[in-house]
Order: structure tokens, then sequence, then C-alpha cells
């Protein structure tokens, strides 16, 4: 494909300010000779930053914007006002077509509200998941929605299913990804209103291939591709395994710290322990997709450095090269038939 | 509190077979001296058992049952069918207030369909939660619903937050427990419509001390005493605590056995990693209550050994010397006035 691929990344918000996002963006662009980006936010700072690096100037273009939109403001009502906010001002070249993708940073909830308000949804797509990738024993598997939307229909959650299943497919390369619907059973007769009435409709999809109910116990060990959840379900998954990990790492680095054997031990486990628990890093696999919109709209964690701006990048590109939204949108149609 | 309190321990379905049951009952008999038990199962084999060990027998008695209910067998047929089981027979003595309090580590649906059909419901209650204490970096959280009942009301999850706290309190000894609801953000606006719902009635119960919303991810930090949530996502949140820990300390055992550096960083770091996750074991606090009936129910796990029998029996004194059931349905006519 020799189009060229532009992708939007605001750098504010960020807890790393934006030369992460400057050095990040440069690097992508040595990934990729087919990319150019957009890059929003205070246009001197972001200038200076880059004036540090060799690079392609026409592949680069920097917009000066003179809002911000802050973590802790109301997001549907900063998306509404802070027109010239670094966000706001990404996600509308989105919107005009005139970028493919967008990166962010910065507050999940204007995130979120800025890709259906200002990007829109895609022809035939009900709501937008959130989707994220889990680190697990085996690859990585695709959780949505993981918040954007609660109190959904079942036919929503099968949409969100062919879409996670054309993600993994076309961004993360997994072959006839297993669909799974999270559940309390893995018979078929088990779950609430919401997931009894979606289970037919996953089995009869031809577009996905369903492997059926997974209990929460099963989907730390890998047992399935992606797995869908409403925005409620979908939110505890996520938001427990990052506490109960962190709060589990936490009280093993007391223990390590207990007394002067540990520590001597600690010192010679922590090679190993490294290794492992890089494993459940997924972040080089790029951030959170907002699916279903006319674009791509990623979210990256708050405390993401220039690595994962590259691996962003590069989920965007993949993302665009597959045509994954035209791909969707097939989809339904072909589902409404 | 003189009076002899009555507690069944049904000795089939655990993973170690009914020995466990008979060395943890005479033990319990050994703390409590008012309590009097009652084993169902397999009368023979009781007795030879107990023929082990020096105990009152005026004590201890043993009830023969001619049928089991499996693992595998749907639970509310089962409970229906087999009237001569060791659970439904065990049941059935609390259901005629001949027994108080009944302990099982068999199916879990089975003792849950047991409870409410054989035992059944105390008056004022809507619907009976299994709680589950939740080891966390704190002190433990009593989870509940864990799975029990799905699609409920908000004036249903207000009774399980009121029957958890009085529980928390009279059971485990907790002062005024702190208690949320498990929620996809700490803000009163958010949540799905059953959480948005419940939250003004727990806010304006006057039977229980609510302190907001918490978030799956502060739950591993024991930031609550009681957290409410619907079966369905109370049951995805006992399992993925399960789920990942054992994942996470299966990969980190890996880790420490991948090299000879780390094998020995692993001897030395033992010890003191063995005594931070005995922390998290809960198991001495007792089973699993099922609450809202007329008795305590009791679901022990089914690997249970005999120390975890012998809490289970401190859990059922407790709940039985504090008039945990009428207390529930006191705070139940109260809150209907």
């Amino acid at each position: 494909m020799s189009d060229i691929i532009r992708i939007v990344i605001d750098t504010i918000g960020g807890d790393n300010g934006s030369a992460v996002c400057v050095k990040g963006a440069v690097e992508g662009l040595k990934n990729h000779s087919n990319v150019k980006l957009f890059l929003t936010g205070h246009k001197a700072e972001i200038e200076s930053y880059l004036s540090e690096y060799e690079y392609d100037k026409s592949r680069i273009e920097v917009i000066d914007c003179s809002q911000e939109i802050d973590l802790n403001e109301p997001p549907v009502q900063a998306v509404r006002e802070k027109k010239d906010s670094s966000m706001v001002v990404g996600l509308r070249l989105v919107k005009k077509g005139e970028a493919d993708a967008f990166i962010s940073s910065g507050s999940t909830g204007a995130i979120l509200a800025g890709g259906q308000f200002v990007v829109g949804r895609a022809k035939g797509v009900k709501r937008t998941p959130l989707a994220h990738l889990l680190p697990t024993s085996g690859s990585p598997s695709l959780l949505l929605d993981c918040g954007a939307n609660v109190d959904v229909k079942p036919e929503v959650l099968l949409q969100f299913a062919e879409m996670g299943s054309i993600y993994m497919q076309c961004v993360c390369g997994v072959d006839n990804p297993r669909v799974a619907i999270a559940n309390i059973g893995v018979e078929e007769e088990k779950g609430n209103a919401l997931v009894k009435k979606a289970y037919p409709l996953f089995r009869d999809s031809k577009i996905i291939n369903f492997t059926g109910s997974i209990e929460s116990r099963a989907i730390p060990f890998g047992k399935a591709d992606v797995i869908v959840a409403d925005g409620f379900v979908g939110n505890t998954i996520i938001k427990l395994y990052e506490g109960l990990s962190k709060m589990l790492l936490r009280e093993l680095k007391g223990a390590f710290l207990s007394t002067v054997r540990s520590k001597i031990g600690a010192i010679m486990v922590k090679k190993s322990m490294k290794k492992t628990l890089q494993k459940f890093d997924a972040s080089d696999k790029g951030g959170a997709p907002l699916l279903g919109l006319n674009g791509l709209v990623v979210k990256i964690h708050g405390n993401s450095k220039d690595g994962e701006v590259t691996s962003a990048i590069t989920q965007c590109v993949n993302f665009v090269e597959n045509d994954v939204t035209a791909k969707i949108i097939k989809g339904f149609e072909n589902s409404e038939e």
C-alpha cells in the first residue's frame, strides 16, 4: 500500500510531557516510511524538542493549540467547550478525513466522548467499545468493552465480538481468533439476562470463531483471544487485573525486603522475575483502541514513554493498512441481511 | 448464652473425604463447649474415623444417608430428587429447626439451591446472597453477592449491603463496617442503571455505614469491609481474584526455577514469601456464608482440610450466638417502615 497514513499525536495530557511524544513520533517515522504525523499541543515546546532530532521535516506537522483538557474535567463538557484543545483539534482532523488515526495519553473519559461526538461512529456501528489487551500466561487477550458502554443490548455485544475479532486478526495477526463471552459458568444456560440473550447470537454469527463462555478465573491463562463483556463488567475486569497485580507484587516486594536473607535472595531472583514480568507488558502492541469509529482512536497510558507512542504508531499503521474500519462496516452490512 | 448450638457437617463432596470433616468436627467440639454436631454421610465410614478420637459421644450424632450429590449434577434437580443425600438431609435439619447451621464442601450450585428451596429465606429477605471474604493487603473484605443472584433490583442490592454489614460486625468483629458498592468510577453519577438506582438507597440506609463506590482496582487494597455487587459482577470479581493470583504465583515460581542463580535465591526468599502469602488465606475466618436464610448455610472449599471445618464451626457459633438472623429480620422490618 503506497498511500500515506496520517496519524495525529496529542502531546498534552500524559504524565511525561510532550518530550516523550516527540521522541516516540520521530522513532515511528523511522519504522514506517509511509507515515505522516500531526503533533497537536504547544507549538513552541514541541518544536524545541523536535530540534533535537534529525528527521524529514515534511513528515511532521505541528499544530498549535491554545487549550488543554484536564484529567479532572467533566469529559463531555470539556470536549464540547474546548474546541482548540490538543485533543479536539486532533480528533477533528480524523473527522474531516485529514487524518486516519489519533493517539492520546489524555483523559480516558474525554477520549471516549471525543471519539463518539467528534469523530463519530462508522456506518452500522451501534456502540463504540474501548478495547484493552490483557496480558496472560499465554498470548494477550483483547477485552472489550472496558467501560465505554454500560447497559447494552445483546446485539451490541455481538458487534463488540465481531469488531474485536477483526481487530485481533488484522492488527495483532491472530489467525481465526477464539472469541469468548465473559460469563459466570461455562454451560450455555449460565449468565445474566444479557449474556443469555447474547449467547445464541454469538453462536450463530458467521464472522466470529465463538468458543463459548469464559469464566473470569480462566482469563489470566489466555484461554481466549477476544473476550466480550458489557462495559461495566469489562471495566471491573481490567481494573481488578491492574489492582490485584499491583497489590500482589507490592506485597511480594515487602516480603523480599523483610529479612537480610530474603533481601539477598531477592537480588538473585531479580533478573528472572523481571524477565517474567516483562512478558506481562502488552504495551508493545500499542494502546487501547476505541473501535467502530470513522477512523482509529487510541488511548495510551497516562505514564506512557516514547516506546509506547512508537508502538501505538505501528498499531495505527496496521489498522489502516488492513482496512479495519471498512472490514467492520462490511461485516455489519452482511450481518444485517 | 447457654443454649446448645447445633451444627450439621455434610461429610460428602469434599476432595479430602470425610476423614477431614471428622477431624475438624472433633477439634470444633474442643473449642466450643456449647456445640452439638450432626455428621451426615456414610455412617460406617464416619464412625470408623470417629473411633480414632476421644470425644464426648453425646455431642456428635451421625446420620446415615444413602445418597450423594455429585459436583456435576444439575443442582436444582439434584436437591429436589436426592432427598436422602447428605446435603438435603442436613439442610432439612436446619429447616425443621433441629439444627442452627449447616456446613458443606459439596457442589456450590446444590448448596445455593438447597439453601433457598430446602432451608428457605428469612422473613423480609428478597434474595439470599453468597458472600466471600476476599484477602486484601489490609483486613479481609466481604464481597457479596458472589453468584447466587443475577439480574437483581436495587432494593435487593441494598439488602445485600445490610446483611453483609451485620455479618461483618457480628461474625468477624468489624466495628461499623465500611460498606461500598462495586462501581466503575467513584463519582455518584457513574455506574450502570442498577448501581445508579442503588446508590441513593445505600446513601439513605440507616443500617449501613456507606462509604460510596469502590472501583475494582481498589478492592485488593482493603478499601472497604463490605463490597456489594450483583451476582454476575461479584462472581466475576471472586473468580478473577482466584485465577489471577494463581497465574501470577505460578509464573513467578517458573521464574524462580529458571536459572541456578534464581533457584538459590528462591530458597532464600521462600520463608518471607510464605509468611506474606499466608496473610492472603482468609479460611481461618470460615467458609462462604449464604445469608438471609432461616439459619446459616456455609460453603467451604472443595479442598478444605480439617482446619477449615473447625473454622467454619467457629463461624457458625459466632453467627448463632450473635443472633445474626434475628438482626437481619429486624433490620428489614425497620427499613420497610
